[in-house]
């Protein structure tokens, strides 16, 4: 196996187990359930929100991250380490969710959850962003037909549409943990649907 | 690694990871035991049951979900959206795992559990379905020798065997968790059994 | 991929979570601590020996997985199976060994932990055995230079060295865990000492 | 695959699981918080230091151990044993990190869960300078252009970079919890950016 092929293999460990360990923020509402289990596990509705969010973002920094290597030939010791903070970020999503599952109805600190939930996902867009302007310094370690420019082009638009939308949801998420989420809600969307329109089958 | 291949692979350590975490269902009965560690073992039968039923439905998921893979030559945007659905209906079946386990014997809440297990067990089959119903509306994803006949054939039959038998069992869970837990663990055993008598060796 | 190669990896991929889930077993003692942090980690030195234990037990599974699979060329839908139960039976290893950890001193407790603990290695190495007498009987799933004769020796040294070994420790368990679990060690460490004698370098 | 290949693999497998599983070290303060959830969660900054020193660490180890491969033709069953010792250790990591993570401000008990830490790291660092004793002895393994000399040439600088250094840092745990906390990040940092300055871009 190649450098960049054992780096993806083990960029995809990570992402299929950080996607899996969502599950651990559902929990079991318990035996002491004056209205039965059925009505518990309709009140926890938060906890399927975040959870179905949150795995639709994994999924696409997983879509992301694969594209962001299809375009590059080789990597260096930093580009490992700036994809390892990207990491580091990704497997705080569990944890974010969690906060954001349990205080979800439980005004300030819902919102407190909702900011906090923003923060990572604003880091995680950071560490992207960061990856394209590295590529953009060090062309050489992009595949065949990208240059340069096209790393400065994928930068701006990395941090555009991951940053800069998670800064508003953040911010939103000071007055309205709902609204903050329906935008993370958005995010993966935009990337499953509104893209898909243009992009026909492919087996490269 | 061609797209489709990265896909089968993200899916299979999903897939890996959540078949091992239903053993985070098996509790240790703990420290305050008046009857001994032995029968406080014994007396939760009912995970272990479903513990067995929950891993043998993951692993014949695997293997469907390989069959499926077998017969695709290439992915698409929608495609990867559709098979990110199938994962997050999966991996949450270590949940409803621990909610049948955990309530299996309390009454009307072990039929809500019975029902929940059966609903996230439905869903599954039907991301399978969908996933049959887009490919036979793009054929031109399929492998060579299939075609949207095929697809539209397989939707069906997916269709009966995996939702509507799933329907039925979640409708049983209503009056019965115990009756319903038998059905669940039938669709495995029927996939392993009955229809191991005409599948020669494979290595494809 | 080849369906053999597939279900190796997934394998592979179940028993790299399942040895790693262990960790989960090593329990922080609390903030109560009346002899303070260091006595009470020094404590629970059961629960050390017993992560060390199956950690290799699980190391040592692994290594005679990739044995067995370097021996087969098809695979059919029952020994799909027949591996899948192999698979249910070492991904509850991590919960017989909590069991273990946590019981260990506790009298009848503990020994009802040490037999649990050895029928679980009894049915994983039941499982193997299995695995060699559906060889024996479908030779045409046997790489070449392996026939029925060499299979059928494998099942009768497999149940010999797995759960002959595994029932002895299990009926000791029944008056000590400690001599038990020394028996449970023993087995890893004769895979990697007594038989590395005469293994040389491989890169098959 | 060969047994170098497979060996690797699964080697990435436990360490993908195993870096993160660090995220179950961080903790939902709860819904009691006379401070609020903002307050709680800045509160616990020891947690996220320790997340990121072990997630850092964990990923140097992952970078070591491929670079340890490249060198290597082929695997005995003492290699795949002292292997499994290293992941042994590595596994470890999260719970020595929620230990500290917990302990880190809690006088004498943050000095011990800051000795255990560095132990941890201690026998990671001696795993893997086994690994080179045992390659200068074996040069047979190696890959073609590295002899017994470069082994042992090796198994000296790792010992001094890796046990050595978390040696220093282990007796500075005695004293300082922060002070040992700032020594193990520098581990993994100074091989992030002092050694990156002379490696080039590699796909080797």
């Amino acid at each position: 196996m190649t450098e960049t092929t054992r780096l993806e293999a083990f960029s995809d460990g990570v992402l299929a187990v950080a996607i899996t360990l969502l599950v651990l923020d559902l929990h079991d509402p318990g035996v002491h359930l004056p209205h039965g289990l059925a009505r518990a596990l309709l009140d926890q509705w938060p906890a399927y929100a975040t959870y179905a969010v949150s795995f639709l973002t994994i999924g696409v920094i997983w879509v992301n991250h694969h594209d962001v290597f299809d375009r590059i030939a080789a990597v260096d010791r930093r580009l490992k380490f700036i994809n390892l903070l990207l990491l580091m970020v990704v497997v705080v999503i569990p944890f974010s969710t969690a906060l954001l599952s349990h205080h979800f109805r439980d005004g300030s600190n819902g919102h407190a959850a909702a900011v906090f939930y923003g923060l990572v996902a604003m880091a995680m867009g950071l560490a992207f962003t960061s990856m394209w302007v590295y590529l953009g310094r060090h062309p050489e370690l992009l595949a065949d037909g990208h240059d340069a420019a096209y790393a400065r082009g994928r930068s701006v638009r990395t941090a555009v549409f991951g940053p800069a939308v998670y800064a508003v949801a953040t911010v939103i998420g000071l007055v309205s943990a709902a609204a903050s989420l329906i935008l993370y809600a958005a995010v993966p969307m935009y990337f499953a649907f509104a893209r898909s329109a243009d992009a026909g089958p492919t087996n490269r």
